[in-house]
């Protein structure tokens, strides 16, 4: 097995960990619910234990580091993660710092969309180009930009914090305490909600019959618009639209290559996708009009490997790719690295 | 005279000119109307007129190159003013290519509210920092953004546009076509139109005696508000809230340092800063709420010192900074540059 690096995406629901190789390609991979309410502590002993399992199974991998990604607020350059919404007990945790100790190996942290940014664009829908943006649209909206050939950081790793962009002055207030976040407006959970109100239990209507009379769903609305289902057809209609609004917002503000749409929403890329161009052809300027809108490619495993490309590659797509020269890289790896 | 970069400022109303030294010092400097709506020929002629004017003035000067700043959108790589709103018959012109064969020097340019956020990080209010938002408040919105040392360019330079960035839904048409632009709503402009609106000739108002009953522009509306003019606070009020909106989402998106506000409506920043920074203290994440929102500090001269510095300077504040190096500089300067 040739050089890899190990690769978490550390999540409020589900905690993934992987090897992956200089290629993009995921060599190994094993995953387990986070214990989300139960603190740091425990959550880094999953990671750890993990990680051991991962090296123990795959004894022959030349491991030179590891890259992690967890939710934001979290600073890339220190390490830390700051204060996730969804980690409870998780408050400016060093967890390079912890991790390095831990395995004797270099580590590098990266906020989840940054990662699968990353990963998009080294690996994915992004391969070639010098920037782009990302955006997952799922439970909420978050973004990364690469810019140059980098992530874009900003102050203490915190821009592109786009589910928060203000795009509107209506529709319910967002669970940060504004009115008109991008992500109030747009994210799956939006757009559930609105199919939940425009129907009731026991209506007979197709959305009620696949959300089995609770709570209708981006995925139940996607699946009935898929049938013809004109309440749902509609829904998609107005989804697009604000994604639209968003996406013109980002060609204004960030003029990229491309825009690449991940998360569960994308799922229905195929259905947003008119409107969403004709949308931003009746909004954008004329010269962010020809800039490509693409689903993501490579699904949940973007996180994983746009972290492990922090150990694996520098350098820009295009340009000669250097790898990531580290002292700890020269001894004999894995075994190495094994900790109880 | 040290060595100095012969700097131009094109706008729409004043072509301004000016010879500027390292430090940032404006040492010469002209101007005269834009004969705006006369084709790109006749504007070349004026521009070569000034540069000649201050080079036969200042015959001691040793002129090491060109540095321009116009109206987006421009492509500051290719050196390409591609088709400025507020000068008739400029399409793709290629100003770098004309003003270097006129000239016998380097040339570089950039679009305005760049130059004046490179001339406000390298010499006024963002001295000192990695990375700003320069946001030009006046007839339009504009701005530019450095990042991590450098101004934040994107496909074609056409990033930051902000004032067509949609931060609502409700108010007057943007002229580009859309609904709900930061333009749209918080420029001086829409100040002025919504004082026009709220008063009428004739009715004694403060606001319209300002005007002489004529249309009330963002001028008077700061003016009558620094009397105490209770229309004219609640208008000011208002527009600080659409700024502070804006500047949260440019936070969210950019995570700079420091926001620098500038162009006219910036007179009026002591009275609208109080509630900008509320709305933002409203309406931003946590992590952002103490990012500075300061006045610029160069008025009209940042756009002419941003634009004299990227002939000037190259690197970061904080950090080297090394002369560019051209072959055109080691030559005598000034008297062989001048041409009739």
């Amino acid at each position: 097995m040739s050089t890899v690096a190990l690769a978490f995406d550390l999540g409020g629901t589900e905690l993934r960990g992987a090897l992956v190789e200089r290629s993009g390609e995921v060599v190994a991979r094993v995953s387990e619910p986070t214990l989300a309410g139960a603190g740091s502590e425990a959550v880094i002993g999953q990671i750890i234990a993990l990680a051991n399992k991962l090296l123990d199974e795959n004894s022959l991998a030349k491991v030179i580091g590891i890259g992690a990604c967890a939710p934001g607020p979290l600073d890339p350059k220190a390490g830390i993660v700051i204060g996730p919404p969804t980690l409870a007990g998780w408050h400016n945790v060093p967890l390079i710092d912890i991790l390095s100790r831990q395995f004797g190996l270099p580590v590098r942290l990266e906020n989840d969309a940054n990662a699968a940014a990353l990963g998009e664009w080294r690996f994915g829908a992004g391969r070639g180009t010098e920037s782009l943006v990302f955006v997952t649209v799922s439970t909420g909206i978050g973004g990364g930009v690469v810019a140059d050939g980098h992530i874009y950081h900003g102050r203490r790793g915190l821009a592109a914090e786009i589910g928060h962009m203000t795009i509107t002055g209506e529709g319910d207030r967002c669970f940060c305490g504004a009115v008109g976040c991008f992500e109030a407006v747009a994210s799956g959970t939006a757009l559930g909600r609105r199919a939940t109100r425009l129907t009731a239990p026991g209506d007979g209507s197709l959305l009620r019959r696949l959300s089995k009379d609770g709570d209708v769903s981006a995925r139940h609305v996607v699946e009935a618009a898929r049938t013809g289902d004109a309440t749902a057809r509609d829904l998609v209609e107005a989804e697009a639209k604000w994604l639209g609004i968003g996406f013109t917002n980002l060609l204004h503000l960030y003029s990229p290559e491309l825009i690449v749409m991940g998360g569960g929403l994308a799922n229905g890329f195929d259905l947003l996708s008119p409107t969403i161009r004709a949308t931003i052809d009746e909004r954008a300027m004329p010269a962010y009009r020809d800039v490509p809108i693409v689903p993501a490619e490579l699904g949940d495993r973007a996180g994983l490997v746009g972290a492990a490309s922090l150990i694996l590659w520098e350098g820009e797509p295009g340009t000669a790719l250097s790898m990531v020269q580290n002292e700890e890289s020269k001894t004999d790896g894995a075994a190495d690295a094994r900790v109880g």
